[in-house]
Parts: structure tokens; sequence; C-alpha cells
């Protein structure tokens, strides 16, 4: 049992939440309010459970995904008397129960990961809805599904997009997925990077990651978009572009990172060499066609953890981690440091529900870039890095149209 | 005098442009038109104006920088019938005696870059004022110094900011000036890469090339930044942040690309070593403080083109390219294939305003999107690159909030 | 218990030793032969023994490292028949205690990683020595100890340096070695690369490869050596180079690969910033002085599987693995590519003994280069990769001195 | 004229000379001798000429390539009262006749760049060749054809092989004409090397510096071999390798580096784009086969300096430097460092054959270990690294062999 170990491991890296942390516990803004949270169980996410609780709310938590949770680091949580009701490994109904529970507390605020929870009051448990004084939203998949629903005019509380504050976005999707997927991937395969062939699916943030440490490691990435002017970014950026299609015929490793379903179906399959691994990064587990593979394979076996082999008959392919995110499942997730400033985030955005509750409407809210930017200077003063300030007479140039040649 | 042969090259290299011209050859959507250009006037710069010729435009064109014009070029230019007013080297009343003399011309649309020309519109040439359909502006300089004049009200016609183009500013910046800087470093000193100390003040899109082409050379990157996140962005893509009072102790080679004024000054000169070199890869020749270098020194001679030495008693300091576009004065400029999206979006956005002038407000417009986009298209188009499609169910999916776990 | 699999996965990646065990299992060259091994049990070493095994032989086999064995796959060899006597966390004593159960098994032929087999039967089994026909050893530091052996005439068998083969040093050391220390330290820490300070101690062949996949991984990476020259290629291909003391400072992960003991000492730990992270990539654990760490700590505990934390009072330090090979130890070894490459050598060595030992003399020797390239042609072979050949005109004039300006 | 002050700036960079020429000004180590050279005349060997000379030499200079020399370093030579030769756009008979007049002057000592003017010696001037103490040869071709001299037992003098010194041939080829290429390249082109295929034929010193700044440059590679383990180096490099023939189809930039002739000729210009660019960086015009090239073509016309269309009537293709030396003929040459780093090692070289010229044979001979190391020691120095060194413990364990697990 390593479950307090890794908190404690996790705490020593985490040193913008602990600022933050230390804030809280004096100035106990969160006071009297329950939080309900849907994330991936396991250390990082505990220092938040801890962060949270030490600015004086009370805390009911269940994962966002039923292969994430790590076991460990939910006892630990349970025995220090979270309610914590996730488990590695549970079913679809399993899952939702959990939700349900976490609804069950009848919390004020939700900080949501994929926006499972979100969906949860709005469509089973709507009386809970008017209760909530707000939300955060962590992930890519979620803002966009809670868009859609501000859009047609459904959306029952104020949002925090807590995904699309700069030091979050910039930082998880891009450093946090692009050294995870390959640690899973690593952990899963024991594979060489270097010299194969590996196509990335979806050049935004996460795929740029991917890609951008697949180069790292020695690999010759090839990159696939739906959006034109990220193709061509992907080719400047030195990588080779093509469909799917053709990508299909001469990929050694696949990693979808789209956001989209049905990136990676039948027709590619069947034109993927022997051997070939597929991974998914995205947030859903419905960029790889699974089903699909498992219809044309005639034997299917699990090599290693998290390695699947499906015997097509005149080749075999592989798929990690059952089409789920690959790092997540096959790994520890993002690494502490991208999630000490993403967590610090939502520690702010909750404690900014909290405050400011009254004057939110139901709308999905931008990060306050004023917290965005805390998150920023603290996280330089922790590194020890001191930058530049404008002066007054530079800050004056740049707002003066009449300096020319 | 190689511009004729200057300028095929450059032609047989902008295909995008290309095809563009073609559809203007036979469309003539600029007939009657007269456009009054301030660009640097060079081999690209040439198609640019051949290409609105075809389109049935009249064209007077002067340089945007006293140093960049290439006369050979200038020559070819006028030898085809463009009034072209630029020489290299001019002195600054020369400069703006050319600008005039495009004025002079009456244009209806105007192409400027750094907005120097539309000042002197402002300022000086009001009565032109209101003949002016509009203009389109190429550089960052340029758009902050617009949209300044927007904020205070005195803009007299609509501007289109082509810079910010994605298919320009994503490009150009990054791409172009990454490359060209050290094409013009290269140049002025025929020093090692590999292995130096390299300090990119700015880490904009224009810093971001410059410190990526920098560590693709070899070189270890130090940035200097005054935005925390851009700082933070910075150290997770593997340089070293720091202020500039501390950099100036250890950089071999200084490159500014801020936009903004004095960058490098006095207190950094006195920090840095014996053998230190100076470039501006910024639009104005501001952001070193030249004369401050000029004050300090006992002694200044030229050893090569483009290479000054600083004498300041117990050390010696290398100024490039008089602290000018060290990519413009001591090499090319942008590379010809950015060059070739950056102008494709000048020739679109002239085209935009001559058909949609009545309809347009005295303001700075972003690039409209679908012609940015049409860019990348027919870029891709001239790769031979493909890419894919969404699905009619992957663009419900991306829509649909009801899909989670 | 995924023994059986991970060997599944193993062979199916080991395409150029599928091509050695196909012509073995027709040639039978290895019949009658007893192979001694000593090398980390684990699924590609399970492939090199089933491939002796398709030769004809008779195998042992025991660990070469009391930490690195995965009792799955030892089990499964097991299983097969093979006599397996490793286990992991085996003691001293019971590593030397399997040692000698391999030599009990009166071998002909001997594999070994880092001569800890050889150096026993010249210590304490002297009898054994003469019906051994010779040895192949895999690793740097073996071979280093050998050819010591060889200089001071006691070498009682002829061994070919395996380890000394381009298609086994080239390839392994730097892209097996680079890629899985990294992989051992993230599962040992989870903690993010980018931005950090990582400090490489040696730039040979494995500390190249570890700090080109720190650069890969967005670090910025220091290097100490005691070399001049390698020292400079460190600069030159962009790393920072310092002594130990200064890099001690400023470091956030430590990495030893220099094949020497004493690398990371008292002075230096005393030197180190709270929160820094000791890993070692080098055969022994005596590059990092862990005795004297645990000299100055007040507590030790351990918070993960493979990091322990010491706290020196002022600060805390973590340690990876115990100071042993990280890569075995937290990881799963080399990429499975590599090891194909390193263990093809090893078949073709053990294969070129049987033939040739009447011919050789009790020296250490270099890997025949015949069968290195034609290691390199299997494997370009398995990735389809064709390459071209010099034309009979071509090899003329690389032979001909009369050709010039 | 720009000639003392190149040279100005060439002797502030070369610090490594510098040290050197200071105890040659008080040791006058060759007092009385006669250097006769054959180099590239400009900046950089301008430095060695004054260092040979501030060393009590008497020195005779011409080029060796009838196309770098730079006219201004050659006339600021004259002007110092040196014998110089050299001038750009040689014909080879002048080429020939300007090798003879260095012959002329009897030199002592010869240092040669391609081996024209000691193979000169060997055909036409043999009364020379007994009066000459020995020589040295700068580069990887010219060492070639003295080894198979030296093999067919026609070497009349011993030689120093400079260009094998670790501190010449592990930087100059490689970061040296790494970067140069690419500063010729664009000073001939003025392309955008991003999102290109490049192709690099020969992945030895040379083309592992062209591809590595290729890729840092934002290109995908293309590597071409014979050899098959450098071939699967360049894969596990993360670039692309494949056949000439494969290759002509997909690449936008040619750039040769074997040592070779006819690397590429009618049948890949055949199968070339249109657009694509050809350019060597190989010693000798060989690689590219332009009088095939020129064959094929309908109309050759000049657009840039040092760029040849070749119209082949269904398409165009451009030649580089008319396929000498793209580094030298388009641009300065190697970096100012490199050369420091190469010609410490010439003087070096000299400086030992005047001294032990009795007990040299007509043999080539390895640059000596620890003047290459002074070599490396005193760079160092110059850039204020310290390194570590040695203890007397460390070293006994490197050597003792019964230190094991």
């Amino acid at each position: 049992m390593h479950g307090k170990g890794k908190i404690a491991w996790a705490e020593k890296n985490m040193r913008v939440l602990a600022k933050i942390r230390e804030r809280f516990e004096s100035e106990k803004p969160l006071e009297g309010l329950k939080v309900g949270m849907a994330l991936h169980v396991e250390a990082k996410t505990a220092v938040l459970v801890k962060t949270l609780i030490a600015g004086g709310a009370e805390v009911a938590i269940t994962g966002c995904n039923p292969l994430t949770t790590q076991d460990d680091v939910a006892e630990a949580l349970r025995e220090e008397g979270v309610r914590c009701f996730a488990r590695r490994g549970m079913s679809k109904e399993e899952y939702y129960y959990a939700l349900n529970a976490v609804l069950d507390f009848e919390p004020d605020i939700i900080i949501d990961d994929g926006a499972d929870l979100i969906y949860l009051i709005h469509e089973k448990r709507k009386v809970i809805a008017d209760r909530i004084l707000g939300a955060c939203e962590e992930t890519t998949t979620g803002v966009q599904r809670l868009r859609a629903m501000e859009r047609d005019g459904v959306l029952k509380f104020p949002v925090i997009a807590v995904n699309d504050a700069y030091t979050k976005y910039l930082f998880d999707n891009r450093y946090g997925t692009g050294q995870s997927t390959w640690d899973g991937i690593f952990r899963a395969t024991n594979v060489l990077v270097a010299g194969k062939k590996v196509v990335v699916a979806g050049y935004g943030w996460c795929g740029r990651g991917i890609a951008m440490r697949a180069r790292g490691l020695g690999a010759k990435v090839i990159v696939t978009e739906v959006d034109e002017i990220r193709a061509l970014e992907a080719i400047m950026d030195g990588f080779e572009v093509m469909s799917m299609d053709e990508a299909s015929k001469v990929g050694d490793i696949f990693i979808t990172a789209t956001g989209n379903r049905d990136v990676i179906t039948r027709g590619h399959f069947a034109l993927m060499k022997d051997g070939a691994i597929l991974a998914n990064a995205g947030h859903f587990n419905v960029e790889i066609a699974v089903n699909e593979l498992e219809d044309m394979a005639v034997s299917v076996r699990e090599l290693r953890p998290n390695l699947r082999e499906y015997d097509l008959g005149n080749k075999k392919l592989y798929l990690l981690a059952d089409g789920r995110l690959v790092n997540l499942v096959a790994g520890d997730g993002h690494p502490i440091e991208v999630m000490d400033m993403s967590f610090s985030n939502q520690a702010l955005a909750v404690e900014y529900i909290a405050k400011n509750a009254d004057r939110l409407e139901k709308k999905v809210y931008r990060m306050p870039e004023e917290l965005d930017r805390l998150v920023a200077k603290l996280k330089l003063e922790t590194m020890g890095v001191r930058i530049d300030e404008l002066t007054e007479e530079q800050k004056r140039y740049l707002s003066d149209w009449r300096e020319g040649t």
C-alpha cells in the first residue's frame, strides 16, 4: 500500500498548490461549503482534495473514468475521512452509481472532468441543480459539451472552464499529455520509439505535445488533421501530414487525440501493417472503433497488462488500455507538476465561485485572467525564476501609435 | 544585376500567389484601382506587385525601411513600368520623400508594413484620407499602432490586419523570422551557433521561431520575457528564462524580438562579456539602445558588412545591421514560401477591400477567415498534401453534449 | 501472471532474432552444447534462451543483478524446462549461489553481462575454466573488466566482446538506455521532465542517449565529464557542461552513466537543492555513494516503489531504485527492439564460438564484422528499408588517389 | 574592401589559435622554415598564416579550389607581404599554375586540403619531394587519397592527417559543415527549409551535421547510404532512409556529402520533381553529375548568384554553386570557431613536424593525441568551462577487474 507515500510525494512536487493551501488554511474561504468531485482518483487529485478541505470545505469524490482510479490512493483518502466512492475497474452501472453517490451528498460546488457528473445532474438529478452555486470543468471534451449545453440554453448553473486557463491548457495538454502518453505506452509495450513511424491523429494542444515528444524520442511522426491551418503548422514543424487512409499503411504506432469519435475505424484496421499498435489519448474511448476491431478479430488475448492482441487472421494488431486514455489507464496520468498548475486553477476557481456565486450567470466562463496569471507567478516563484517588468516608458511606447521609422 | 532572375526565382517558389494571379488575370478584380505600397522592396514583393497588376491595378511602391531595398529588384520593377521610389540606404528625409511620392499617386488602396505610410496620411496628408477605400497592414508593430489609432478614434479608413491572418502570423513570424534571422546573422558574422549562449528577448511568435531555430542550430537558448505565462512556456519548451540583467552576463549572442523599445540598454552593455554580438529582429530599430552604445564606445569601426565593433575600452561589443531588422538588412528577408502565404493574404485582402469597400467601417478588421483558410487550402494543394474531412457523424458528435462515458 | 504473454509480445518484436532462430531450427548449429547464462531475466532474454534452444543447445540461466529478474518470466522459462535460478530481490549470497548453480551445469559456452559469472570461474571455479570453449560479454563494464584480465594475463578462455559490435553498442547504449532510463524514472516518480534541469554524468554512448532524450522531453541538460573532447562535444551538441560541484547546486534530476564509482558523493549531496532526484544508469550501483547518503540522513522512508526519501534535516533528497540500474529495476529494461539486435549478436557469437573454438586464443575478441553487418542487414530487411550499393566505378574512385580537382 | 576587417573579426573569434600564437611569438618554433599552403583563402586561413609567421615561418599560399578564394582577404595577405597566389574564379590552368608557384617557393612543410598540392609534387615536381620535411592534410578526401598512396608505396614524405584529430573531424565536419552548408543554401536560394523534404546523401560526419541542422530548421530529412550500420543509425536518429531512386521522387532539396562520385546522376534527375534544388557539400564537384544534367537541359540560365536553372523541358531543376562545395562557394565556409580548432591542430602539427622530422617515416600519421587533447583543453579554457578530473581511486576502479556485484 503506497497510497499515503504517493500523496506525500505528490505534495512535495505540487509547490504552487502548497502556497494556495497555506493561504486557505488561514483564510478558510470554503468554510461551510460542500464540494462534489468527479476526477481521476490518484495522488495529485488527493492533494487537491486536501487543499479544499484545508480551505474549510467538505468533499465527496468519485472517479471520472471507470479504469483510472488508483485504489491505494482512494483508500488513503477514505482513511482521512473523505467520502470517496471510486474503485478501479468499475462497471458502467457502478460508475454511475458512484456519480449519484456524490450527488446524494448535496454538493454546493462541482468539480468535473469530462462533464459526466454535470450532465447527470441535468438529465436525472434536476432537483439538485438549483442548489449548485457553480461548477469547474477540467478538460477540453467537457468544456465542449458544456458550451454546447449553454448554446442549447439548457445549462442550469455557472461553469468555470478551468481547462481554458492558459496555465492549464497550454501546459497540461501539451507538456502533460505529451509526456504521460509515452509513459503509458512505455509501460504497456516496452517497445523502442526511435525509428518508429508514429501516427498522431489531431494537432491540437494534446496532439502537439504527443508529436513533439515522439520526435524527442526519435520517432518519425505523421500527423493527420481535418483543419487545414493546423495541418500546415504540423508540416512546418517538420512533421509529415497525410490522410488517415494513407497513414494507416505505414504507421507503427497510432495515437488518437482529436476529441472526436471514429478516428480509426474498420477501413483503417484493414490497411494497417502486422504488429501495429493502437492507443488513445483523448478523453473518451470513442476515437478508436474498438467494437469494429473486435468484430474483425478471429481471436483476442491479453499479452501484458493493458496490451491486447487482436488476431485478424492475416495480421495482428495491438490495442493499448482498451482504447481508453492510455496515460491514465496504463500510467500514472499527468506528471505531478502540470497537475499542480491545473489543480491550483481548480482551487482558485472554487474559491472564485464561493465568493462570486451571486453575480454569476448560467454560462460557461473563462477562468478569470488575474487568477490564471497568479498561478503563473506562483509557479515562477517556486522555480526561483525572475523575469523582466515593463518600464513606464515601454508601456507608453506600446500604446503610442505616433512612433515610427 | 540579378533583379529579373531573383524575381523569376521568387515566382517559381510562390505557388499559392501563382494560383491567385491566374484567377486575377481572368477576373481582373482590381481593374481601375490604384494601389500604393510601402513594403520591403525585394523579389518577393515584386511578385505581389505583379499579381496586383495582373488583377488590373496600377501600383506605386516604396520601401518601408531605409535599409532593406534591393536595388536590382527596384530597377527591374521600374523596367516593367512600375512606379518604384525605393533605394537602399536612403536618409530619413529621402525615406519620407518617397512615402509622399506614393501618396502623390493618389492610391485607392494602401498596403503598409509598420504603418508609417498610413500614419503619414493621418498626420500630413489628411486630404488624401477620404479617397482611400481601405488599407492592409503587414506586421505586428503596424497593427498595434493602428489598433491604438482606432481606440483613440482617429482612424480614417478601414484597415485589414493581414498580419493577424493565421496563415500569416502563425507562419511568417515563427518560421520566417526564425530562419531568416539566423540567415542574417550567418552572413554578418560567420560565427558558429552550436555551443553558444543565445539570448532571445521576447517569446512571442517571432521570439519562439528564433529560439526554436537557435536550438536547432545547437545553441543553448536563454529567453527573457515580461509576461509570466510566456515565460513559463519558454521554460517548459526547454529554454532557460532569466531577467535581461542576468542574461547580459552570460550571453554570447543577443537577439531582440519584443516590438518594444529599450530592451537592451546601457546597463546591460556594461554587464556583457567581451565579444558579445547584438542583433535586432523587431520591426523598428528601437529595441537595442544604439545611441547609448555609441555613447559608451571609445571607438567604433566596421569589420564586415553589417558588423560594427564598439570598443568600450575594457571590452568590445559587436552590433549587427545597425540595430535594424537583421534578417532584412543583412539577409534576403523572409524565405520566399512564407511571403507566398503572407502576400497571398495581401492580394486577397486588397480584392476584399475592392469588393466590400462600401460596407467597411473605419476599423481594424481581422482577415476574413474564409480567405485565410483559402490560403491554407491552396498551400496544401501546391504541396500535394491531402488531409481528412469530418464525417457528418463526427460533426454531430462534436456538437452533441449528451455523449459521455 | 503475464510471463508467457510478455514472452510472446517480445517474440513478436524481435524480428531479427526470429530470422536467426528459423535458420537455427533447421541447421542446429549448437547441437550438443551447454550454454550457461547470467543475464537480466526478463522477456527479451527468454527469447534469446529459446533461440539457443532452437539451435540445439541446453541452457541454464540466472540473473546478472539481484534486483532485475521478472519472476513471471523466470517461472515461464522454468515451465518450458529451462534451468532458471533467478529470483527478484535475491541477497548477495543467493545471487552467488545461483551463479554457482549455473556453473554446476558445466556449460561449454558462457553468456555474461557484467562479467560476474566469468570472474567467478576465474576466482573460485578454476576447474571449470578448462572446459569452457568461450564466452560472450554483453556490457561495457564487463568488457572493461575482461580486457583488464587479458592485459594482466589471467584470462583462461576466449571472449567475444559482443558489447563492442556496432549493432550492439551504437544502438543499445544510446537508443536503448536513452529511452529506458526515462521509462524507469517516469514510473518511479511521475514528475514532469519539461523545464527540469537534468544533470547527466558521463557523455559516453549511454550518457549521450540519456541527454538526447532528456532534451527531447523538454529538459535543460547539464553534462559532467572527465574527458575534454567529450566535454566539447556535449557543448557543441547544445548542452551545458560544468563540474559536478557546480551542477550539484542547480540540478533537479541527476543521472549517472559513467561506469565509474563515486561520481556523486557526500560533498555533492551537501550542495544539492531540496527535492533533488538521484538515479543511476550505469551497470553497478557504485556511481552514487548511497552509503554516504544514508549516513547523512536523519530519516529514510519509501514513498513509492523504487523511490526513497532521504531526509537530511535541512532538505530532502530522493534516490531511485536504490542506486541500481534505474531502467531495469524501475522499468522493463531496454526496449525490445534494441535487445533484438544485441541478442542477435549474442546468438551469432555463440554459434561463432561453437564453430571456431579451436582457432580462438585466450583473448577478448571484437565481434566479427561480417556478423555485425549481418545483424544490420537483417534489421533493415525486417523494416522494409532499402539502401544503395556502391557501383564498381564508385569503389574504384574511393581507392584512386589520382582523382583531384 | 573588407579584407582586413574580416581578418580582425576572425582573429577575435579564434581564441585557441590566439593562445598558440602567443606562445609561437615567444618560442619561434618555425624559425627558418618555409611553409607552402593550399587552403581555401579566406579570413580564417589568414589567421593561420599569421600564426605560422608569428612562429618564425615564411609562407606561400594559394587556394585549394578555384572558386573559394575571397579576393579581399587575398589582397590583405599580400599587403602584409605574404606570397599569395589565389584569386577567385581561376581556370583549371591558372589553378595549377598557382599550385606550382607555391612549390617554386621551395617549401619545407606543406599544408594541403584535398591533396592536390601533394599529388602535384608526386606526379610533376618529384625533385622537390626530397626537401619536404612533412605535410599536413586538412580534409577527409585528402586523407583518403594519401592513405591510398601510402598503401601503394608511393608516398615520399610523412603526412600528419590533421583531419583525423578528434578536435578537427568531430567538430569541423559535423558542426561546421552542418551549419555552413545551410548558410550557403540560404544565401543562394532564400527558400524556407521548414516543411521541406531534404535528402542528405551520406551519413558520415558531414552528412550527420547537415541532417541534424536540417531537422533543426524544420525539414523532414531523408538519408541515403551504402553502409547498413550508418543507415540504421540514421533511422534510429529519427530520419527516413531509402535508396536514392526512391528519394529522387520525393525530395525538395538534395545535398551530397559522401566523398564519392556519381551520387546523383541522369536517372535521378529524370525522377525528380519540378523545382528540386541540388547542392554538394563534399570536397570535389563529382558527387552530382553536372555534365549529365547539362546534357539533359534544353536551356540553362543563372537566376541568382550561385543558383542556376536547368530547364529539362518537362520540369526545371536548380543547381547551386555549380555543384562545388556549397558552403564555401555560396557562403563564408566553416564558422570561425570550428576553423579555430582545425587550424590550431594545423599549427601544432606544423610545429610537430618541425621538431620531429628526423624521426618520422613516409607514412600517414594520426594527429598526436596529446596535441589533439591540448586543443580541446585550450578551447574549454577560452569558453570558461570547467570539467571534472578522475580521482586516483576512480582510476584504480576503472582498471580493476575484481570489482563486481
